[in-house]
């Protein structure tokens, strides 16, 4: 049985203040195999009933990055007209992708159609396939900034759009699309907050009831 | 900055071998504090536009835990029924949660209509609010392993129902019961794998394309 030192709960902790939303990163590649390494320590996350549905698309061709990138700017152009005064302000200024940068692109797929686990815990709940995929992005982030690795999620993107450029069949369902690399600085605050946009709050604020 | 060195991160691979949905708890209580104090580390997690859309609810009332229990026998006997011949006899071998014994239960809930993060990331992909809430769980159940506590996280419910019993409003969506406590025993391998119902596969037989 492996157990767990109180100086390594620190410094657990210090990895979840320090974890972050990375958009700014250096161009510089990552060393061979960095990402398939990632996707090892994301393969080891939960899954209802052991189903493993997350597909990883490494996406290097220069043509489908750009494609991507231009999804991205026609999705947050619209966002953009969403917000008025000086919210919209605020919007237009925030940078949020490192989708030009970043010298990793991952796009990530829950599997709807796959019989592993037999259904096994999804047949009152289905959506928990995609949950399983969630978790192993949240792993693969952990393990990321361990090794001073920056991973941004984007959400700014038109799923369809996303399947079609990267030529992914109808079962493999959209999750996130990940810029993974050397973040250009470290901060234990989120952009977000920051950029005065939102700011974190403790769990007694809001989140807890009996 | 924080960086992290190699010992950290054998660590931290190690966590994530060594976590595990565990379903077989002792059954004396968590010292006073342990889950809110878990909550604080969910806190910390990623979400779409800093929308921290997570809410936990504590079930400490006997009467609401006895009918979430309930509400799983409901729909695991439905699920077994969903099985036949040799599958259906593995599914009611299986032991596939713990609320009868964990002393702590934790549900929790995605509030979709929240204003906090004013939408931002969510406009092309809402369930992003749910994803966060499962990145929140995620973090909750490596830093209870990191302290010997054990998670499990129960699927097998109608979602309407545990709704109703913890009298909850219907812009919280429901994402998972938690089941958290001290675990009989440790392991590194699923329980699922443990019994032959699946197993575990590495990234490269099936999860990676270019």
């Amino acid at each position: 049985m492996v157990s767990f030192d109180d100086a390594f709960r620190r410094q657990l902790q210090e990895l979840f203040v320090w974890r972050r939303d990375v958009r700014r990163f250096r161009t510089d590649p990552l060393p061979d195999g960095t990402i398939e390494r990632l996707i090892e320590v994301a393969c080891l996350s939960p899954s209802v009933g052991l189903s493993q549905p997350w597909r990883f698309v490494i996406v290097d061709d220069a043509a489908r990055r750009r494609a991507v990138i231009e999804d991205f700017k026609t999705c947050n152009a619209d966002a953009l007209r969403s917000y008025s005064g000086e919210r919209a302000a605020k919007y237009a200024a925030l940078k949020l992708s490192g989708l030009e940068e970043s010298p990793g692109h991952l796009a990530v797929f829950a599997d709807k159609t796959d019989h592993i686990g037999s259904g096994l815990g999804r047949a009152t709940m289905p959506e928990t396939t995609e949950y399983s995929v969630v978790a192993a992005i949240c792993s693969m982030w952990l393990a990321a900034r361990a090794e001073g690795i920056g991973l941004g999620w984007v959400s700014i993107l038109n799923p369809a759009r996303i399947q079609e450029i990267l030529e992914i069949p109808d079962a493999w369902k959209f999750i996130g699309y990940l810029c993974i690399g050397t973040p250009q600085a470290e901060c234990d605050r989120p952009e977000l907050e920051k950029a005065k946009w939102e700011s974190r709050r403790g769990p007694g604020e809001f989140t807890i009831r009996r």
